[in-house]
């Protein structure tokens, strides 16, 4: 018996479900000073982020506020990342704001109450993936599908933004539209907004790229260095909100927050009527699709640097419980968020208890602060999202998967094109759907070699790459994929182009050492091969044969019909076949073998 | 260089795409006889059956007429197969009542119209699949969802049938619809009618079972035997119309067939509105694609018997142009039926010429016999339906797949329930995408074998089917699956979840003989684990790596930042590690392997 590797079947235990009750129990003053160090640098981080991915969803500022609070507190009790900071992220805050765009449009629903419907129909969708082990359906997003989802996402996203840098109004969620609106607004641009606009973007970049080498050079120890980059954002914020304030600029067509209610999140219901919720359906699950996506990458990244485990299904959960807590607290879909999970780790939290601490922090900001950002320039956080988003943009991706697979390529360049073209939804399903029919593809069409005898060896390889022996009556196929529906006929097309025209051939041998599989629809095709095969005077035989495929096939009758035998190994075949008509003979000189070829044997 | 399989670049030539020009070279008198001869056989036993899947599609008898002639001798022209006889067939017949059906319901179109539409849609389909070499699409119909579907089929047509043996109105596309609507007019059932019906099915069964064997037994020769025994159904259709015009039975409430024109097929023009064509494309794809396998499986059966051959993408062409011409002849969907193909195979047909003859032998009844059938009763041709199709139904497949395979079990049976309870459509779609997700779901949690050295040997097995040598310091993991986006992160979490606790381990090798391919995702999975490792102090390495996969792997650096080394072998892998820290032990004694374990090596 292999193992085969399932989901591990443990005894119910409310640990598993709450794995807040691991770690609270050792929880010591000593790790309480760290996570407490910890949440003090992301909530600084984290109150110009809110607000930013807020206006990028297309919601009041403080909406960004409140979904950075509760769903903390509830992933850091279900989560299983010990590092893993949860709220509005970029790309998840583009993808509500479409999605909402569009329900609103059609639904007589609020812009708010359409977010926090998403946030609450992606929470259950994550719990019920959760309790029902699917985590593996994110598997099916490739890699190259989220990059080149990310890579279109992070250039619609700062399109998105420059209408603020801009001062005008514009509106779309694809390129084109986008675009194209900015455009035609063009001509109502404002001069200040557009100067604070370029000015804080210029800013961020440079502190992103030239601030910290300077504070090292100034003598600044590395840390800190860190950190004051890290706050780079609210320095923006607070020096063009003072020149607002000062010099009175809302009053020259500078937009600003304004009024944000000092309050701690309300308690909100999303609008369970079936009509919308079945129109919010889609958009959710591929909001929760990639929303865990991003999230288990960066928690298994760093969960991995600590010799941590993450439970990908628990995750799910985890997350669900964060998405259903924004839903009831007016926020909008949340989840672990890249930027801020690192600074996390990098500041030295030990456990999900940071996160309540900054939960706590930014409560206090949303209680008090909110007047202090009245006259904060939507520009200067629109600066921060472009700074941010566009180091998500990645071409690199494109060049390497030329290089190192095609199939891959096309995925990348449809996924991104796509996304660009027609928008954020449409982008990514499409890139998935052209991933897997793309995979399916391939193995419909296995590599198949025929292969002959290493002189001196028991050893088979490509007649077409190596100086092998062959017989004229033996036809040896390896055949390098699982046997299966998809591929079934082309096998069968195979073996009838290479026989009808060779009288000569009395055996094929087919050797089975990489076919993990031989389903129901290949196992017929071999019944109809053996059958036709026999009716022109050749048998049909196996060699190499893995255990768990014999198991299987000794369950029919199939081998009781073949006209051939199954062999142990190929060369056994190949002996038993050939001693019936001895002269063997070398086939022609191929062309060298590549490096590969020689190195690994083919 | 292996030598990867694809379709064969010939130069252009005519004959290629007329394989006729072949074929027609070496006609000889003798080659015509023999194929007149079977036209004959073929002529009679169409004459009932083009009727009755005319009755079947919804359609006037004489579209079963028209729908034979030409385009069997377009496929004739364009066809690959020697003994294929193209026309109305039972499976696609019924889509096509349920696709115009559907149709003719929303959109302002008439029956025959929308069939004739429909054929020149599928036609066009067929000829574009085949120019693009799409012949492969076909494959992704799996065995057990074929099956499944042409058993609920088969039922769904004979339950579709009882109102014309009960002589009353009823419609529906479902199980549940068909029955219900034959229940709710059961009260106005024709006796006269029902006895025609029944006495003709019971007829035609014991045609098929007992007629042959006692004709035999009577002392004619076998081939006469079988030639009186597929006349059956016209003796039927002799002997009840006589029946009706003898004893004024139509006058009683016997339906018959009536008035049919005399004439050869009409031209015909389908109609090419936008709305219309879009509303019957996917009702045409899936014809287009059951039709062909349907089509070519018997194709290829019959060419096996003689060492023909058959081009999948051609035959798409001369299935293509069948469908056109009888768009364009007041037909409707045709394809290569398994019956009459059989049929004009054992009577002797040599090329497709036959299949002209036959054409001929059609268009002389249509144009002088059709006043013959008068008198035909419905509840004859009914029978003749019923009899056809209940040699579909095959519930062997569902034992034998659940014997075999679990995930072909469930294929099969949601085929066969989804297609009784929601139609053909909903069906064989959903069939198709099961079995595609099945077989994801499976390759996306790869078989992965812990394997140790065998004592003596330089092989290696599974630590759990074998007693073999392992080392605490080297972990060795064979993966029976290429690598992939679905399971790259099943590896990674496989390799965590047995690495994170283990302290004693120094490097972790992975043994990639059945790893056909490695794609971007499975790469970058790779690098992750590598680099993860690295950080735990543990070394990563491949052996047994193929030629292909290594040829990709050198594009990248994945190689120069490998902490471990490729290594030819597992064994040279084990012995290079192993040696730093000699002592070896043997794994605990594990059960007695398999039988099938012996048997192949596991």
């Amino acid at each position: 018996m292999t193992t085969r590797v399932a989901p591990k079947s443990k005894a119910f235990s409310l640990a598993r479900y709450i794995p807040a009750l691991g770690w609270i129990r050792t929880y010591s003053a000593e790790t309480a000073t760290n996570d407490l160090i910890a949440a003090v640098i992301v909530t600084i981080m984290l109150i110009p982020q809110s607000l930013a991915y807020a206006l990028l969803a297309g919601l009041p500022p403080e909406a960004g506020l409140y979904a950075s609070i509760v769903p903390i507190i509830l992933y850091s009790v279900f989560g299983t990342s010990r590092s893993l900071a949860v709220g509005p992220v970029a790309v998840v805050s583009l993808m509500t704001a479409a999605a909402i765009g569009n329900v609103t449009a059609t639904h007589d629903v609020g812009y708010a109450t359409a977010a926090l419907t998403l946030a609450g129909l992606s929470g259950v969708i994550l719990v019920a993936m959760g309790l029902l082990r699917l985590g593996f359906v994110a598997n099916f997003l490739s890699h190259p599908v989220i990059s080149g989802f990310i890579t279109a996402s992070g250039l619609l996203i700062a399109a998105s933004q420059l209408k603020h840098i801009l001062g005008v109004d514009a509106k779309g969620h694809t390129l084109v539209e986008l675009l194209g609106s900015l455009v035609s607004h063009l001509t109502s641009f404002n001069v200040i907004t557009l100067i604070i606009g370029v000015s804080a973007t210029v800013f961020l970049f440079w502190v992103r790229s030239g601030l910290k080498p300077l504070l090292i050079r100034l003598g600044l120890p590395g840390k800190m260095a860190d950190f004051v980059t890290k706050a780079g954002p609210v320095l923006a914020v607070v020096v063009t909100t003072m020149l607002v304030w000062q010099l009175g600029l809302d009053d020259k067509g500078v937009r600003i927050v304004g009024a944000v209610p000092q309050s701690l999140p309300p308690f909100t219901m999303p609008d369970l009527s079936l009509d919308l919720l079945s129109a919010l359906f889609m958009p959710a699950l591929l909001i929760s699709i990639i929303g865990f996506v991003e999230s288990i990458s960066v928690a298994q990244t760093l969960a991995a640097k600590k010799r941590q485990r993450i439970d990908p299904d628990q995750e799910l959960i985890g997350l669900g419980a964060a998405n259903i807590g924004a839903s009831l607290t007016g926020g909008f879909p949340v989840t672990g968020g890249f930027s801020r999970s690192v600074v996390n780790f990098d500041a030295g939290a030990e456990t999900p208890a940071a996160g309540a601490f900054t939960a706590v922090g930014l409560a206090v900001a949303a209680l008090f602060l909110t007047p202090l950002i009245f006259f904060l320039p939507n520009a200067t956080l629109a600066a921060t999202i472009i700074v941010a988003v566009l180091s998500l943009v990645d071409f690199k991706t494109l060049r390497h998967s030329w290089a190192y697979s095609k199939r891959d390529f096309w995925a990348v360049a449809a996924t991104m094109l796509l996304t660009l073209l027609f928008g954020v939804e449409i982008g990514v399903t499409a890139g998935v759907l052209l991933s897997i029919m793309l995979f399916l593809y391939d193995t419909a069409r296995p590599h198949v070699a025929e292969v002959g005898l290493v002189r001196g060896t028991e050893h088979f390889r490509n007649i077409h790459r190596h100086r092998v022996l062959t017989d004229p009556t033996v036809l040896s196929l390896r055949i390098d994929q699982s046997l299966y529906f998809a591929n079934a006929r082309f096998l069968e097309d195979y073996i009838y182009d290479r026989v009808i025209d060779d009288k000569a051939l009395k055996h094929v041998v087919l050797m089975c050492s990489a076919v993990n599989e031989i389903d129901l629809s290949a196992l017929e095709t071999l019944e109809g091969i053996n059958t036709r095969l026999k009716e022109m005077g050749i048998t049909l035989s196996l060699s190499e044969v893995k255990g768990p495929v014999m198991d299987r096939l000794q369950r029919g009758d199939f081998l009781e019909h073949l006209t051939g035998a199954v062999f142990l190994s190929q060369f056994d075949a190949f002996e038993a076949l050939v001693s019936e008509q001895p002269g063997l003979t070398a086939s022609a000189e191929p062309a060298a073998p590549s490096r590969a070829a020689r190195f690994a044997g083919g």
